[in-house]
Parts: C-alpha cells; sequence; structure tokens
C-alpha cells in the first residue's frame, strides 16, 4: 500500500472560529460530553486516526471546558477504533500522575492513548498554580525533558508478561519483571514502579507540538507526532525539513516521528457556498471576542485602548512562548497594511493555521500537494465550527481522499500507534 | 416515605478479600473496565446510591488498577443513574486539578461525581512524589483543609445561569456571574475562577474517612458521607455519635452528613453454603500475601522473619495514619491469643470492617439493627470476591431490604446528591 495520510480531528467546544458558538447549528443545550460523544463517533466512521483535544489550566474568554482526560475516558468508553489524544503540561503537573492517568486511559481504550505533552506558559494559568510568575522558557524544556523521561521509564516498568495471572499457583505477578525506576534528577525523584500495567501498545504516542528551538530538539528527542500551525506551503516544508533532520540526527527513523500541521478548512459543494458559509462565521464576530483572540495570540497585550480601524501599536517583545507567533502577526499586519479589525478577522478562523475554504476538490488537492511535496505526513483538522464543519469535511472530502487511494476505508489495526503507522 | 439506607458498592479490581483474585470466578482475562462496567451496571440496575473506588499512588502487594478518574470517567458513560465516588489525595494534588477533574466527571455524567478527599500517609506513595518521608499527620490535615476549602470555591466560582448563551446578542456567559477566587493560604494561592462551569448538583458529594482527632473533625466541618471500618455495634454507635454531635457543633444539619461504615459480606442461601463460600476463599490465602497484608495493616512492619504459628512480636508504635488500627489489631491478638496465621486469617476478608456472613435475612437482620440502632445511615458494601460477591448481594440482600421498606426499588432522583438525600 503507499503512504497513507494521518488525520486527527482538534476538537473545540464549538469549533475553532471565535464566533463558532454563535452559528445557528451549534447546539449549546445539550451536555457537552454528548455532543463530542456524537462528533467523535462520527470521526470514527469515518476512520480517521485520532481526535485530539487541546487543554487550558485557566478560564479563557469566558468559555468553560471539560478536563481533556475525564473527557477521553468517557470517549473510550463510547468508541471502539479511533485514538485519543489529551494535553497534559509538564509545567504544573506530578509525572506520575500523568504516567497513571495516561496508562489507565491507554488500558480502559485497549490501547488508543495520546498525550499531548506541553509546557505552560501563561500568567492566567500561572495564577491558578500558586506561583505569580509563570515559569522561564529554559527551566519549562528542561523540567518538561525529565518529565517526559519519568514518565516512559513509568511506562515501562511492567515488562510484557509480567502479568502471571496463575490462580492454581498463586503468583499474581512475576516481581522479576516489574522494575523500580528510582528516577532522581534536578526536578523529580521517582521510586516507581508505575501501579499500571503495561500499555496495549508498547506506550501511549507522545505527541508535541513545540515551534521554538528548544521545542523542535524536544520533539526530535521524544515525539511521534508533531502537530504544527504552517500558514504556507514553504514555511511547512522547512518546518518538515528541520524536524526530519532532527529526527535523523538523534538516530531515529524517520517514520517515528509524523508532522501533523493543523488544517482549518470550510467544504461548501461550490467555490460560492464554501466562501458564503466562511462569510457567515466572519459576520458573527464581536469586536470585543476578535480583540482578545488578537490580544492573546501577540503575547498577551491589551488592545482595547486603541481604535478598531487603526493600525496595530508597537508591541513589547513578549517573554513567553508566543515569541514566534506574535512576529507572524506583526510582520502580517505590517506587509498588508492591515487595521486592527481586519487583522483579527484575519485569524478569526484558522489563528495563523494553513486555511483552505473550497471544495472537497480543492481541499484534497491542497492536503494532496502537502503531503506530496514534503510538508506534511497528515493533518489536524480544525473544524471551523461544530458538528457543521466536521460534519463537511468527514462527508466531502475525506471520501475524495479515500478515491485517490491516500487515506483509509477501514481500519487495519486496533492502537493508535497502529493507526498511526509509526515506525521503530 | 421511612427514612431508607445509602448503599454504595466499594469495588476492588478482584474483590476485598486478600485472596479473591484465586478465586475460580475471577475474571483475570478480560480488559479490567469491561469487567468493572458490567458489574456497576449490575450495581444500578440495584438501584445503588454509588459505587466507590479507593486509590493508592503506589504499586501495593504487586496488584496492578486502573487510576479512578478516568475509570470513573468511562463509567460515567456506560450508565445513566448511579453516583460514581472516586478518591483523590490532598497531599500530592494541586487543588484546581482535583476541582476540575471532579467538575468535568460531574458535567460529563450529569450530576453523579462525589469526591472521596483523603491524605496520605505512606512511605511507598511519598517516594512517588519526590519525598523521601511522608507528610507529618497534622501537617497533612492543615494542607487537606485548605485544599477542601480551595476546591469547594473554584465550584462555587460559576454561580447558577452565568452560562447565558444568548447567540444573537453576542453574549456566550455572563462575567457578573462569574467569581475569581484570589486565593492566598499558608499551601495555596489559587487565582481562578475555575474554567468548568457550575454542577448539575450544585458541588460534587464530598466523601471522607478519616478515623484519627483530627480526620474526625475535619469530617464533621466539609463531609457530605463518612466511611468508616467499625467492627463492631457498639463501636459504630459511639462513632456515629461523635460524629453526629460533631457535626451539630459546627451548625450543620445532622442529615447533611451520612455515616456509611463499611460491610464485608458474605451471602448464601443457608448459613452452610455462605460458610463454605468464605472458608474456600480463607483456604485460598498465599502465607506471603497474608503477611504482607498484616505487615501493611499494622504500620507497615515487615513480619516476613517471624514465625507463621507464633505470636505477633512487640511493635513500634506507627508514626503514620495507621495508629488506631495498628492498636486495634495488637488488641484483638492479644486478646484472643492469635498466632500471626490466624490473625491475618481474621482480617483477610473484611480487613477490620463490619463482618457478616450468613442468608441474606441474617445480613440484612444485621443491617437494619446497625441502621435502626444509631450506628449507620448505610453501608458501603465490600464483596468479597467479584463478579460473584456482589452479585449475591444484589440478587439476595437489595431485595430482602426493598421487603422490608429500608431501600429505594426505582430511583427517584437523577444525581448522587439527590440518592443520599442530602440536606442543606
Amino acid at each position: 500500500m503507499s503512504r497513507q495520510l494521518s488525520i486527527a480531528a482538534f476538537m473545540m467546544r464549538h469549533g475553532h472560529h471565535v464566533a463558532a458558538w454563535r452559528h445557528p447549528q451549534t447546539d449549546l443545550a445539550t451536555n457537552p460530553f454528548k455532543v463530542f460523544r456524537q462528533q467523535v463517533r462520527s470521526a470514527e466512521a469515518a476512520c480517521l486516526d485520532a481526535v485530539f483535544f487541546a487543554d487550558s489550566l485557566a478560564l479563557t474568554g469566558n468559555i468553560p471546558s471539560l478536563e481533556p482526560l475525564t473527557l477521553l475516558s468517557a470517549l473510550a468508553a463510547s468508541t471502539e477504533k479511533i485514538g485519543l489524544i489529551g494535553t497534559a503540561t509538564t509545567t504544573y503537573n506530578e509525572p506520575y500522575t500523568v504516567a497513571r492517568q495516561f496508562a489507565s486511559l491507554d488500558q480502559l481504550s485497549d490501547g488508543r492513548a495520546g498525550w499531548n505533552l506541553v509546557t505552560s506558559d501563561n500568567a492566567a494559568e500561572a495564577a491558578n498554580f500558586g506561583r505569580d510568575q509563570h515559569v522561564g522558557h529554559a527551566e519549562r524544556y528542561a523540567r518538561a525533558r525529565e518529565f517526559h523521561q519519568v514518565v516512559t521509564g513509568l511506562w515501562d516498568s511492567w515488562q510484557d508478561g509480567a502479568l502471571v495471572n496463575d490462580k492454581a499457583g498463586g503468583v499474581l505477578a512475576d516481581p522479576a519483571r516489574i522494575r523500580k525506576l528510582d528516577h532522581r534528577g534536578a526536578h523529580f525523584a521517582v521510586a516507581g514502579p508505575l501501579n499500571v500495567t503495561r500499555s496495549p501498545q508498547g506506550r501511549p504516542v507522545v505527541v508535541q507540538a513545540g515551534g521554538s528551538e528548544a521545542g523542535r530538539d524536544l520533539a526530535a528527542a521524544t515525539a511521534e507526532v508533531v502537530f504544527t500551525a504552517q500558514p504556507t506551503l514553504a514555511g511547512a516544508q522547512d518546518f518538515y525539513r528541520d524536524i526530519k533532520r532532527r529526527v535523523a540526527d538523534k538516530g531515529r527513523h524517520p517514520e517515528s516521528l509524523k508532522i501533523m500541521p493543523g488544517l482549518f478548512a470550510v467544504v461548501g459543494a461550490s467555490q460560492a457556498e464554501a466562501d458564503d458559509k466562511f462569510g457567515m462565521l466572519q459576520c458573527l464576530i464581536e469586536p470585543k471576542a476578535g480583540l482578545a483572540l488578537l490580544g492573546r495570540m501577540i503575547g498577551n497585550f491589551d488592545l482595547s485602548g486603541y481604535p478598531l480601524d487603526g493600525p496595530l501599536p508597537e508591541l513589547p517583545q513578549t517573554e513567553d512562548g508566543q515569541r514566534s507567533r506574535q512576529q507572524l502577526l506583526t510582520n502580517l499586519a505590517q506587509g498588508e497594511n492591515l487595521s486592527i479589525r481586519q487583522l483579527y478577522a484575519r485569524i478569526a478562523g484558522g489563528r495563523g493555521h494553513f486555511t483552505v475554504i473550497g471544495t472537497a476538490q480543492t481541499v484534497a488537492d491542497q492536503m494532496q500537494a502537502w503531503f506530496e511535496g514534503g510538508a506534511a505526513d497528515g493533518f489536524n483538522f480544525m473544524a471551523p465550527a461544530l458538528p457543521d464543519g466536521l460534519d463537511d469535511f468527514l462527508a466531502l472530502v475525506v471520501p475524495e481522499l479515500q478515491r485517490r487511494g491516500l487515506f483509509r476505508t477501514a481500519y487495519t489495526g486496533t492502537t493508535l500507534r497502529e493507526h498511526l503507522g509509526l515506525q521503530e
């Protein structure tokens, strides 16, 4: 079989467009878990590799959410095949707890768990965990690397076959096949072993999304999937080459890490219909919500005092992990001479991700060009509004990709690791 | 309707008897989540108030487990009515995370979550969280009290009706009804608000099990359910009186806190059948497992060097939270002149909990005597081995309690708080 696309669905409460919750079809009345359950079952029916949930440890824009580990566990019980990727930060958690919760999700889903390893860089999150200042960039990444080492060490503490289950002989587990970890590092001291048995897929899949130098290096050393925001083909190709080179430098197989840029796509039966769908969402943007989104993305800068139709002011260079995003948006505003209103409208959907608005043919063409052009191993699909945006993609784009032989028509494995086709 | 019993099922991987996993009917081959799912659905069919899962942050006796929050979330998606109580320690967690995970479980189960608040007192757990020594008793309880204050404060940060969902007006949530917490105490600084909306049952139900002076005082101030190990009616009556008095002293309604002793019951169609069922499990005890269990319960003391048929040696007084249990077992051994082997056999089932071995009539008589004799508001049922021990209790004892008008025959509410009939 030829090389196949990997596709995840990046799920958000109402969808990725900042005005998604105002879309007429968005269901605000039903229990959010039941709304997600319906959507994830649709994604599974289309044979997607996984669903993915981001996380925030603080209330953002007054939009409430469910916590990823609990939500994914409930979804595990509601599905059979699809991978379940959740985010947990290394900055404000303990590795024993994160190792356990993902190992447990992996057990109860029969090997479908993925851990999106992030570091936390914003002040609102810090303030919920007793820190007046967020942790510095270098320190966060040093902690993250050691955190990953402890978690994977704990996941390996039960060897295959350690659970003997010999009732007659009175031996439940073979102590010789259960290893203590006895980790002592700069950030953590963890004895182990883990109290959850070995993963049905060996280990849960490790996902990352860091774009900085430290983030890329950590990903090349430890990640198996990299999500990334890449607005252009050329930029995505550069990123892809860079990461795959770093992976090779670490002595890893290039197919041991899949690069999956975000894809914000609005799909219509015609170009005009797709444009209309996107236009309706754009019309629903409240200036306050647009300003808040833009403010967050340029480094938590308060823009409310500036005229909407004036230019973006000079910004103090942000100290947190948003520096590359701040630069991207400043360049965009200056290069095209955009007002604040035009700039937030520009990011209200894809937020700096690869954006395609068009027919299934157009979207599939673009995906294929990136896939075959050395820019992507797959995509993390970001629906504009839910459920419509996801339903359109599954009903129109996925069959087109299947016709082209680029995407599976049935699951061939049972674990997330198998879906992704990860090589050792 | 007359006063009704509350009944929870205290779930353990194989059952509560130390040899449960060796029972012929115990299913070691199936995914443990699927085994639990079947059992919890049976408990729901019998209208039990809740299922309850304890927790350990270290591997104990080489018996692996699933992590409670993930497991309960999967069970939430697999059931409709039954309450879901899980344990989370205040010693090695952050309150923002615990508040979020239980609030999220509560949302996705439509108001069925309960949090069993514990402190952690053993060295093996400490060693998985970077502490060479476990945290001292007084310090643990001071932290627990502040932890509870932060968690409940976060649960209250979304007022009723804060989520407006006004698509036309462009107002998702009303900021005036979302409160920051701005907690600054000796152990935690937490800004809030929580990023999960208000619980469908107001707040998740708070459960505790502390028996020490500090534990009773904390429970009287903050708990809504108290689980307790009480081997005798007289002792249970003393405990019940003491806790209810403390609750009244705090200005709380006596029915705002339910006292539910553990009940280890082996049920047979006749007394002889019940005795045989228990006898079979007793015969399956491996001396090594019996010694390890006893060693843990007397304060993590290694008994492997002492003759099995000799007396319990003089023990150093334990510093951790097991002091009252150590005293109980030392008194029992001396009072009845038991050997080490006889002593571990005595605790291999009920582990110091109220134990009844007999017909459904006998078990129901005992439960009724405790319930009507001021010793219990209900029970936390501990099945000897699963699934048999639970199935027997549900099929034989529950109908007997229903015939006596002591237990519901259908759920009258939808939330755990409603099932328990908690008064404000």
